[in-house]
């Protein structure tokens, strides 16, 4: 059964949670709108469900809620930035105005970023180039699930890539995907309502394909978008592997099956080879191109060629973006729908700091 | 059957045909350089296949053999390149130049392209980056054989994406890849043999899977990676809007359907939205992030644990550029093998110009 919260009171508490944890109230501020975008856009996987896990990494001293996120290194278009172990949803915001800031001045921007934590939705990030007429780009790293094409061990993470584009009369092009087949949160709905997988999705401990979702606790592996070598698996593999190294070889964070893990009863890899998580942020000046109002004309139409092409019987043809806009409209109305066990766990992180959740 | 060439014979031979089309001595030497590499890295439907496909495009007025690639554009890290019609053999080179020059001038350098052709492999120039201990990108957009998800309609090229990333001991990572389920050129493979396709990789005309090889040319379509929408076609068809948007929208020239087909005896769209066919080229130097020394040997870390990452029985973990380097090295010895067709199409192109092939 589904219980239906107001934004505004998932908002409100989820800022509690934080200003709870010892961050500052701009932090607070920052993090509970970061979290609580996936819960508006659809991503239920990434919202308000993964809050306990966040407060069980502070618990476990592996998230400073009171950072100093900085740049180290810098070039007039590049930036490498220290997220000082804080919540990756205060250090991916931080980053992505750096390279805003850097692509105003000279057209473009990219940021490498070490010693951070899981960063929320990517398209998030990624679209707050949107409203300065530039493009936006957001990727992370994350714990290892992924076995690379032929392997049958864990060595990369669900990896995405959120890219978005300003358009003028349309609304912008907004892409945000995992670079596997299909995303964790996917599964996990299988996982809790104990449907088969399709196949393609993941891989049992042996490297053979399976339908179990519950296939990962027994040593099996999420597969990178492709699937099998046939389908071009070895192109989500690099993908994947892409996003990697952006992300932390370029920072200095630590990288595939050193990523460190998000849920706190899995112990760091030993022998790091960097620091904490990793992501890559980039942003371009449209009019870095030619003038900002050609561009997003020409996206006008881009948009509305692509809505009208022929569809498939019965189908429709979507621009990436068009779903979770839709999403967030009905749920900025009607509520956030929470799973039972959604619900449940939040009663236990405000009983944790003696508040209220409902 | 094959027939095998040398490298130097081939070369030379596309040489004097690039000269005789009037091309400078310096453009016929970087375009055949350019083509031969997609031969030499295994990449056949990409090298001397195509070169009667460029002398007719040439004939047919669509390739300017004298063309004046200039910067239109430009900011201290971007930058959109004219491409004059020439051949993309040779405007490719001169862009992605001009984005390792803002590259070390300012960290990182971004150049979209209009007017252009064929680039031949996008590999090449994202390589190009890696003796200068740079990163390196390339993209282009190509004719529309491609079906969005839900669509029956041909939107989209193949459109590749390649990243070439250095590393110190170990061999570059080269990624190149299209971003549908199988490249054309594997497709064509099939044709030739009339053997089936697997599931996954081509659609009919009202959309439905379908094996025949021949599909496209009754009005069927390639498919974005991941093949159908379970399978994460959605994130395929991102990818490939990205690449045409940041090859096409940004730089002016025509996007989505109305990219200009590669085949001289197919019309022009009519109505044309921009100029000619786009790409788009990225460089970032190692050493605006970390010291380039600290980032190789992370690199060389990170192909180490992938290549070592516990394969699946009889397989081999492989690192994105492992199988086109080693074609190289083979082929550079032993020569390059030509199918009977393509050994044909080069005697006709030799006829053409009053030269021998062999």
């Amino acid at each position: 059964m589904n219980h239906i919260f107001s934004y505004q009171h998932l908002r409100e508490f989820t800022h509690e949670v934080f200003i709870r944890m010892g961050c500052s109230l701009q932090h607070a501020e920052t993090a509970s709108e970061v979290l609580l975008s996936a819960d508006l856009r659809g991503v239920d996987s990434h919202g308000v469900a993964r809050l306990s896990g966040y407060v069980r990494l502070w618990e476990a001293g592996r998230i400073n809620a009171r950072p100093d996120v900085h740049i180290v290194h810098e070039t007039p278009s590049t930036a490498v930035v220290d997220g000082d172990s804080g919540l990756g949803l205060v250090v991916a915001p931080f980053a992505m105005e750096v390279a805003l800031q850097k692509a105003a001045a000279v057209g473009s921007g990219w940021v490498s970023v070490k010693n951070s934590n899981h960063f929320g939705i990517a398209g998030y990030h990624a679209m707050m180039a949107l409203e300065r007429d530039m493009i936006g780009m957001a990727m992370t790293n994350a714990s290892p699930l992924v076995a690379p094409t032929f392997a049958k061990e864990r060595m990369l993470g669900t990896n995405p890539i959120a890219v978005a584009i300003p358009a003028n009369e349309q609304p912008a092009f907004v892409a945000d995907f995992a670079t596997t087949t299909a995303a964790n949160g996917k599964l996990e709905i299988l996982q809790r309502k104990n449907l088969e997988a399709p196949e393609g999705w993941i891989q049992d401990k042996e490297g053979a394909t399976s339908t179990n979702p519950h296939e990962l606790r027994s040593g099996g592996a999420l597969l990178p978008l492709g699937g099998d070598r046939e389908h071009g698996s070895h192109k989500g593999y690099c993908l994947g592997a892409i996003v990697d190294i952006f992300s932390a070889v370029l920072s200095g964070a630590n990288y595939g099956p050193w990523a460190p893990p998000f849920v706190s009863f899995l112990p760091l890899p030993p022998d790091p080879v960097g620091q904490g998580l990793g992501h890559f942020f980039g942003a371009m000046r449209v009019d870095a191109f030619r003038p900002a109002d050609e561009f997003k004309a020409n996206m006008d139409k881009w948009i509305g060629r692509f809505r009208a092409a022929e569809p498939v019987q019965g189908q429709q043809v979507l621009i990436p973006g068009d779903p979770e806009r839709e999403m967030e409209k009905e749920r900025r109305v009607q509520g956030i729908p929470l799973l039972e066990p959604v619900v449940k766990d939040l009663e236990e992180v405000a009983a944790r700091f003696k508040i209220k959740f409902a």
